[in-house]
Order: C-alpha cells, then sequence, then structure tokens
C-alpha cells in the first residue's frame, strides 16, 4: 500500500445507517453528532506498521505495531469525534509499503453516540 | 487453557443490566441492539496468544500478542455488534495452551448504545 | 514522570460537556451515568512502560507496551464505568522514569453512554 491510501476492511460485520462504503474503506456520516471509532491493525510477519485514523484525511489518532522473530504485532485506538454529517473517517496507510495482516486481526469500527 | 475455551475475567467492575457471567465468561444480550465490546489480552512472559471475540461461538475479531526477551505484550480489539437478545459475546482463547496473563491487563467490556 | 502521576494528553479534539481537564489530565464526570473510556499509550524506543485506567485514582485497568530493536510498542484498554458526578477518570503512569511517546499514537478518550 501507498501513503496515505485508506486501508479496506472488506469483511462487514454490521453496518447500521449504511455510512461504510467498504469499496473505498470510508466511514460517511449520515449525520452530525458525537461518534466512537475505534482501530486495531496487525503488521505482517517482521515488519513495523504505521497507520492512522483520520477525519477528512487530516490525522486524529496513530496506530503503531512493530513485529520481529519472525512473528506479529497488533497495535490499536480509540477516539471520540464530533462529526458533521459528511465527515468522512477512514484508516490510513501512513507509510511506504505499508504491510496490514487480515483474518479479522485488523479492524475498523464505529458508532454514533449522540445526536 | 484449551482452545475455544472462554476466558474468565472475574473482577467484574460494573455489571448493569447483569449481562456478564463471571463464571462462565460470557456476556448474554438482555435485550437486542446495537453494542460496543472491547477487549485487551496480556500475553504471559514470553509467550504468544491468540484470542477473539466471538459471538454464539463465531469469531468476529482476533487479538494478538507475542513477547519476547522476558517481557510481555498486550493487543486489544473493540467491534461494534448488532445482537439479538439471547446472543453470547465472549473471549476465546483461540491457541493450545494459551496463556493469559490477569491483574488488570487483560479485560473484556462492552455496552448497549442503541436499542 | 513519577509513578502515578497523571499523564496530560494536551491536544484535545472533542470536549463536549467540558469534563476534561488538559492541564491536570483528568476527566471529572459532570453528571452520573455509564461512561466509555479507552486509551492508548506509546512507548519510547526500546523502553517498557506500564500505564493504568485510573477512577479516583484507583487502577480499573492497566495498559502495557515493551519495545525493544530500536523501535516502540502500543498498548491499549477500553472500560465501561458506571460513574457518579464529579469522579475523576486519569491514565496515570505506574512506573518510576515513565517514558510515553506522542504525537497521536498516545491517546486518552472516553464519552457518556447511557444517563
Amino acid at each position: 500500500m501507498g501513503i496515505n491510501q485508506n486501508i479496506l476492511f472488506g469483511n462487514v460485520l454490521t453496518n447500521e445507517g449504511g455510512g461504510y462504503h467498504p469499496n473505498l474503506g470510508v466511514f460517511i456520516a449520515p449525520q452530525s453528532g458525537v461518534y466512537v471509532f475505534s482501530s486495531a491493525i496487525m503488521t505482517n510477519i517482521n515488519k513495523e506498521q504505521y497507520s492512522a485514523i483520520a477525519v477528512n484525511g487530516n490525522l486524529v489518532a496513530q496506530i503503531y505495531g512493530h513485529a520481529d522473530n519472525g512473528r506479529h504485532d497488533q497495535g490499536s485506538q480509540t477516539v471520540v469525534l464530533k462529526l458533521n454529517a459528511g465527515d468522512e473517517v477512514a484508516v490510513q496507510n501512513r507509510q511506504s509499503n505499508g504491510d496490514v495482516w487480515g483474518s479479522q486481526f485488523s479492524s475498523f469500527s464505529g458508532c454514533l453516540v449522540w445526536l
């Protein structure tokens, strides 16, 4: 993956309100309010991985993992965000040659808490 | 711990609604709705640990840690789930000889967000 | 940082209700209710870091990272807490010479879910 590219989470568990667009890797807020978002990112074997939760392309929290000895590493972040309808939230790769491990070890989730 | 065994979190901080059953390590949804769940799992010294958040026994998110150099490692996951009343959510060990470190470094939490 | 000192998160993204006091590193509950809190803590290079989410100074969840090979490590925790108005929630350093890496790799967030 290239720098600042959205990480695509293809296995959608819940998408109430339809805000998440899996083909783009972006959540578009259907309405204004206070939301919680969380992401866990797993590195590939022996890799270091920098990712970020971004709102309209602006980084709000960084996720980090550094794996060695032939194994993986997992980092995660949770944020509370006040969004306007139409704001876009995504998890982005933040390094050249980003290398994320899937299989439900990496995730992106969120929901509206208060209108 | 054996494979797919529920991890028991015995030190209960909050149990509004009584959905969590500490003897079984399972949350049984008292009512249908959208819930947020999170779990952090700490490996024992020098161990690798695979765990998962499971709904009715089906894996929805995987938690990973790999410790070396005589130390620990912590991984965590947060998920948003639409549950029906009676659905069961647990954190399960996913490997033979699973080895989790307690002392409040490992946790399982969740709450109803929307009816 | 000294033992049990509050970690200060100075870059405030959202502070609806004004409960967070960045100069003190403490969230004071404006009203009673069920809250969710989460914190991610990144170690400095080659460091081990013990932190904790504390309510009125009492530890409720511990956060851990152990970095080596010239790199960092990130740990995180999420908890659901029933608070009374005026209860204080903070992320505290739990070791001598605590050493936390900032730049949005370390965070503290929370919100009221139910009154």
